[in-house]
């Protein structure tokens, strides 16, 4: 049993959003040691084949076990083990359980993370991944045909079957999210999908967040307006936003990274080296507004441990 | 989620001693419908191979997820479902995870169920199987060959090699025991382990058990004896003790058999069809004794559940 509870983030997001890419940075940046990581997709009630005989998705809430994965959080959440179902998408199908124990963070990252109430519930800090269409359709297809085994024809017909489920069941997960993360095109780069995109988090005072203007250089001026922390609103309501271009150079992207490492530094060494990577097929890449996204939000949970 | 909370049967016994086929029969008597069955096998760690290979017995408490095993029936306690882990023998490996719902009653059986405190205490009812010695190394051997895969030497060196384990881990479990059940040979067929054994419940009166006299017809001339229900003493203290005898008629089964049955007559029509039967090998036999200290064990649990 451990002495304080865990700090629980929730990751949702649609397919290829990014979800598993934000989450390994931030468990890297946190100590992966100390972070117990949890995908939801561990938790599919059916195998690949399995779905395709009884035509189901494995998008639809019916055919994952929500409930135990609540279960499972809980236990973690009480300081217990949990044996973990495993599910491996390269073959579709089920491996031997894992026992997985609790640690001072928790990172849970999955197409339905915020649809049962209960669960949602159990999250300190909630991020909704919201890409542009375009850009989530084109990760996910390089993705599935990647990794997953799946032809490119295949890959995109899952696409298409899942769209109305998509708009029923993961779409309506944003409003529960403190944080929505979203990538997209810089007006001159319109087919942009990589490394130049720029993003934007939207963050809600549902949560309170540490004040990132602290992290904000007010004289960089070689790299104008490449990081802005301003007011907006969002669905409405009023939001703090943080803009991060894709064209923020090395020198701003390590400036700004020491700065919130300093703060960091309690939770010992973090290397810098893997943080903003993602894979484009089987290359591996990096982003700066990525890397920046995932030390933004590995501060913010480090803030909220210590004020525990 | 269940109203009130299931009753909790736990079976303990070193391997061989009877426990699947005492809790096959306390099942059905209940109705299988209304009751969630645990096997702690398929709690181990390690498949047969990685056993083998580290030089481990499944006996020892370190080879199983007791802990797992507490939080899932914790959970079904909470009337929560479990994804609990199968442990196929026939293999010696892992199958998958099954979906388990709680019910009216929960029975929990194998090797190390009192092991753990925590697990311990939150049995309803505890049963110690202590059959003779040489009765279990034949049941064992007689299992294990036709139905683990093992070759009879295999099964024989496993009984050599675990006895130590046994007389460690698996004896001191008898003193939790609220009910201890011991079969043995008559003195005149010191020879039998199969349908003429006696058997002998011994009840402490650490648990609220109902008074099994009022089953005992007093009048039972042709069948002299071969029911009694009696005070003694079990390691130094006071218990109640109910002899069956093997040799006890078809009639005074029956007759004893319409009365328990009578009582659990709210809980839906039994059948007394596959009361008793154990298997000798492959070969489906009925003992008498059995049959009836399942019914006793059954009307017991019942008495629980609506006194509850």
């Amino acid at each position: 049993m451990r002495r304080t509870k865990p700090i629980i983030l929730g990751i949702a997001g649609d397919s290829g959003s990014g979800k598993t890419t934000l989450a390994r940075g931030i468990r890297q940046i946190l100590g992966n040691e100390i972070v117990t990581g949890i995908c939801i997709d561990d938790y599919h009630k059916y195998s690949r084949e399995e779905r395709k005989e009884q035509n189901l998705s494995a998008l639809h809430p019916d055919c994952n076990y929500l409930d135990i994965l609540q279960s499972h959080i809980a236990e973690l959440r009480r300081g217990k083990a949990i044996l973990k179902p495993v599910y491996d998408h390269s073959k579709g199908d089920f491996s031997r359980f894992k026992y997985v124990e609790p640690a001072d963070f928790i990172v849970v990252e999955g197409l339905l993370a915020f649809h049962i109430k209960k669960l949602r519930e159990m999250f300190d800090v909630k991020i909704y991944l919201d890409p542009e269409d375009f850009l989530r359709e084109t990760w996910k297809i390089q993705r599935d045909t990647s990794e997953r085994g799946y032809s490119e024809r295949e890959a995109k017909n899952t696409l298409h079957r899942r769209a109305e489920l998509s708009t029923r069941y993961i779409r309506p997960q944003r409003e529960h999210a403190d944080i929505v993360l979203n990538f997209y095109p810089p007006p001159e780069l319109p087919g942009e999908t990589g490394s130049r995109l720029n993003a934007r988090l939207i963050l809600r005072p549902t949560i309170r967040y540490p004040d990132f203007s602290q992290f904000i250089d007010q004289d960089q001026e070689a790299d104008e307006n490449c990081l802005s922390f301003t007011l907006g609103r969002d669905s409405g309501t009023p939001v703090d936003l943080l803009h991060i271009q894709g064209n923020i150079s090395q020198d701003t992207l390590e400036y700004t990274s020491r700065l919130i490492l300093e703060h960091l530094s309690e939770a010992g060494p973090t290397s810098l080296e893997n943080i903003g990577r993602y894979l484009e097929g089987k290359t591996p890449r990096k982003s700066y507004p990525l890397a920046l996204a995932q030390l933004l939000v590995g501060f913010c949970l480090h803030k909220l441990k210590i004020n525990r």
